[in-house]
């Protein structure tokens, strides 16, 4: 394993806790409170309006989203943050369907987010013209692309098992059956090597506030493929994507690229909390993470399966396969994560009975993975769960 | 006027500026920066995911929109925050022309903000069932109400030259013909009293980064009135907004009451800023706010009149049908207003022609409006517009 004492100094951790839910929401980046300071005061104080421009608020958006490009195989301008990744996620879709018209599928997996789903839901729903969205188990949707299919809405790695999607091979399939293809990074960015150019993703989409510890509500990202760059048309025609927003024109022309896929007024205070954030990465490489990541993992089922024989893997042993998290089922699962909570290691639970930890090397090592098995170890053998305090349901699980 | 010397104080200006640009960007409250500083190393830092819960991240939006709601006529529950007011454009349209089917006209004026006709474009667009987009000259928009509109969509103050809707005596011509109401409060909220249940508007959203003073690309809000909460379409159906977001369940169930016109995972950062930005109005009449934004702009339109003649008035001399803005029109506007900036008076130029001050009484006095008008007639009797640095265009105007 790579050593990441250096990241590690990066970010805050309260002492004592391990923190194996960074695949939910990433740490504070200590550089994040100077950076917000500087701005507020010396940005937003001094310069007010003129920010836009002295300050590079406007660039911000593009500036940033090819630095999450760089993470993810996407070249210079392909890739804009903004908004949420539920509206990104619309924005792809909606993109998609126009340039694949005449069918009438949208084809996605039960693993997808749910999120991802009720957009399309409601994409469709609005769009009226007879589309369907196909929702089939996540082993069966090569086989399920066929003809009718418009577009492939995946997520590549299922938030609950941690299952790693074939992105180049489904890609593959897809176009040649002449559908095209949206991926949500959202546990992909920052957890592994993704490439979307090499797998020849029609666009992308993700979130900021998991592995690439941008805050909670970070800004997401969209990636739209260079030979789409100037025909996807921006169901979300906001004036930021408009040809020349300051022009105030009554039609909207959509601009060039990337900058299409832009909405309303960029969030700059979020975006520089990212801005910092972002840069742990600075000299990181992506394949000693995803080795490490790979590690970890695999540490931690050895240890939990040695410890706890109660619980059941529900993600796959093989590293290459997976993400960068580790699901285990026990209908009990509540109740042991609120436990362990309670212990201090952070991990969360996902309905109806898995219990998931992420592996993040930028921050968590081995010390980590054995201090959270022992613990989950003492909580299995004396049956600390069956407490009535960790029984009860909180508003965010 | 009243004396607003201890609002003032609530505010970061730099000394000597005169900031006549509340209107675009609201300043620095003072409080925002130990706000967010807390946020950051107490919420964020101590509590990671746990801030969900324990700090109050999952109410945020709703708690806020409840503040918002207070300054706009709003009761409890019928507004919230989130994403930016061109995708709130969208949400209110969206649901609004779903509840009036069978009708095929949105009608706007030519005075909407352009981002708010470019997302009715974009839905029109996707929707396809023959919709059209009809913009009036802002005159002529009460006799353009018939029968064939489905969803009269108005910014009710121009953003040009401070025009004010009757939002009313328009809203009721729009329900005696059936149509719905969507009103964009951009310059409104925090600039004048709206009371958006006496004037039975079906919808309303807006922004909080002009009078509200949030920040560049602070959250956005939305109001539903009560008797459409409960059947709204939520177009943009996301897991926030969905009835139980932590079941994940694969089906879309739109949650209860103003609830559903949640998206994506909320921006916390921004809204804390928000939140502290809020606390200004804590103890202030919003009738006061009026009379004195309405008694500083008819003492900066006398003093310009008095000291430079070739501008010429955009705005109406009725302080009760205007906003809290002023704008003067001359062909070198734009070289006008960089004049203006270079001497640190900050209004905007608006294309064509406008130069246009905003007047926010919170934190803008008489002896601001006195010095502005003096540096204007300098500038307009010495020609110092004519100089070539002010005619170089900044990417943002």
């Amino acid at each position: 394993m790579t050593d990441f004492a250096r990241t590690r100094a990066l970010f805050d951790i309260p002492e004592g806790m391990i923190y194996l839910d960074g695949n939910s929401l990433g740490p504070l980046p200590v550089a994040a409170k100077e950076r917000v300071a500087t701005m507020l005061a010396d940005e937003w104080g001094k310069h007010l309006i003129k920010g836009w421009n002295a300050a590079g608020w406007m660039n911000q958006s593009r500036r940033i989203g090819d630095r999450v490009g760089k993470l993810i195989g996407a070249p210079e301008g392909t890739t804009i943050m903004g908004d949420t990744l539920s509206i990104k996620v619309y924005q792809a879709l909606a993109a998609a369907l126009d340039l694949n018209p005449g069918r009438q599928v949208v084809l996605s997996d039960s693993g997808n987010f749910p999120s991802d789903l009720y957009m399309a839901q409601g994409l469709i729903g609005s769009l009226g013209r007879g589309l369907e969205l196909k929702v089939v188990e996540p082993e069966a949707v090569a086989d399920a692309i066929d003809e009718t299919v418009a577009v492939l809405m995946l997520t590549e790695v299922d938030y609950r098992t941690g299952r790693l999607h074939d992105m180049k091979a489904l890609t593959a399939k897809a176009h040649a059956a002449g559908a095209l293809t949206v991926w949500d990074l959202a546990h992909s960015a920052g957890a592994l090597p993704v490439d979307l150019i090499g797998a020849g993703a029609d666009f992308a989409v993700g979130c900021t506030y998991k592995y690439l510890n941008g805050g909670p509500g970070a800004p997401a990202f969209i990636y739209v493929a260079p030979k789409h760059l100037e025909t996807a048309r921006p169901a979300l025609s906001g004036w930021l994507g408009h040809e020349a927003p300051f022009a105030f024109d009554l039609d909207y022309r959509a601009g060039a690229g990337i900058d299409r896929m832009r909405v309303g007024t960029p969030p700059v205070i979020a975006l520089t909390v990212l801005d910092a954030a972002l840069d742990a990465w600075e000299g990181v490489s992506m394949a000693d993470v995803r080795a490490t990541s790979i590690a970890l993992c695999d540490l931690f089922i050895a240890e939990v399966e040695k410890r706890c024989p109660d619980l059941v893997l529900a993600t796959t042993r093989d590293g290459e396969r997976r993400g960068s998290q580790v699901s285990f089922r026990h209908p009990q699962g509540y109740a042991i994560m609120q436990a362990l909570i309670a212990r201090n290691v952070i991990g969360d639970f996902r309905a109806p009975d898995a219990i998931r930890f992420g592996f993040t090397p930028l921050y968590i090592g081995e010390k980590d993975v054995l201090g959270a098995a022992a613990i989950l170890e003492t909580i299995m053998k004396d049956r600390l769960w069956d407490r009535p305090e960790y029984h009860r349901k909180a508003a965010v699980t």
